[in-house]
């Protein structure tokens, strides 16, 4: 018989273990350099030190160890989802039921509040409405965006991205911080010129 | 001409660019489900969600927020210096030299504040003298032995490595944690009945 502790410490492990899938779900951002397709784990890990870095732009200020947790875990529902590529209008239609089911799946491998406290931090992610999620936010939208830009554009000329999409997206930016949002402009402005995005 | 608040984003996001290679830098470690190599970003985020939900078993009260500053950063030298296996004694021998002019290449492309900062961080790290230090130290050496278990001990049996050197490194999880130490332990001998380690 497993004690109270020995329980939970499995739990814990468990749930650590089945987050390493999370190394297998590949988004369409390249990495630098022309390289590979990147994937989440790599993703949040390069959001998380991002966000300690630029935490001096937040619009508002922030609890930095909870705007990097949040970082960390935003895409583990895709474990089961899957990656929605933002411009895809059609996987973007049944996302939320398929990262509901996710949600409930995986985060239940952990002990009851350890669930909780992921699961909030989880929704304060998605809900965008703290100052923590809106700096969250805006890593998510910037990370591929320096990488894209690194690639003269290549994921928008392979998807045939328009600015007006681009646009809608990296708005919310501005939501966590007026101040990248500025760059994102002046970046998206120069790509516009450079013909990597088109109008 | 750039002002100095541009100046200062515009290093930041270099660093920020830069730290895209650690994604290409392979470790002999496989992902669970006998998968492909793991690289280093990788690592460093299962490393610093490990950190977050396992911080109840540091032996001393830790600050969270910089053990997964650190867990996150721990390895960026290694863009560089490229991954020293931890049982290679050949490699260790070199080990330290090739991580200090990666070290200061690297951490020089930051603002000099933020730059004297990481490197603080980077060195407490591995001086590992403190409760913080010793708790990150207790996920990095963790981290892989979860997913080798989960692998039967595939990395131990490609490389031939014996329990004694497990241990040598292992035990140094006791600094920053005693519970999962006796953990590790029991996973070790499990391992060596099993025939995945060699006695």
């Amino acid at each position: 018989m497993c004690s109270d502790s020995e329980e939970r410490l499995q739990k814990q492990l468990r749930f650590i273990l089945e987050i390493d899938q999370e190394k297998n779900i590949f988004r369409q951002t390249h990495l630098s350099k022309h390289g590979r397709n990147e994937n989440d784990a790599e993703h949040a890990w390069h959001m998380a030190i991002m966000a300690y870095l630029l935490k001096e732009y937040a619009n508002e200020e922030v609890d930095i160890s909870r705007v990097m947790i949040m970082c960390l875990i935003h895409d583990i529902v895709e474990i089961d989802a899957g990656d929605t590529y933002a411009y895809d209008e059609e996987g973007l239609q049944t996302q939320k039921q398929r990262e509901d089911a996710a949600k409930e799946r995986i985060f239940s491998l952990l002990p009851e509040d350890q669930k909780q406290e992921l699961v909030l931090l989880f929704d304060e992610f998605e809900a965008n409405e703290t100052p923590e999620a809106n700096f969250a936010h805006a890593m998510d939208n910037l990370q591929p965006l320096l990488l894209n830009n690194a690639n003269e554009g290549g994921d928008w000329k392979e998807h045939n991205v328009r600015s007006s999409q681009v646009y809608r997206r990296q708005s919310m930016t501005k939501k966590g911080s007026e101040k990248l949002y500025a760059y994102t402009d002046a970046l998206l402005q120069e790509n516009i010129r450079k013909g990597n995005l088109q109008e």
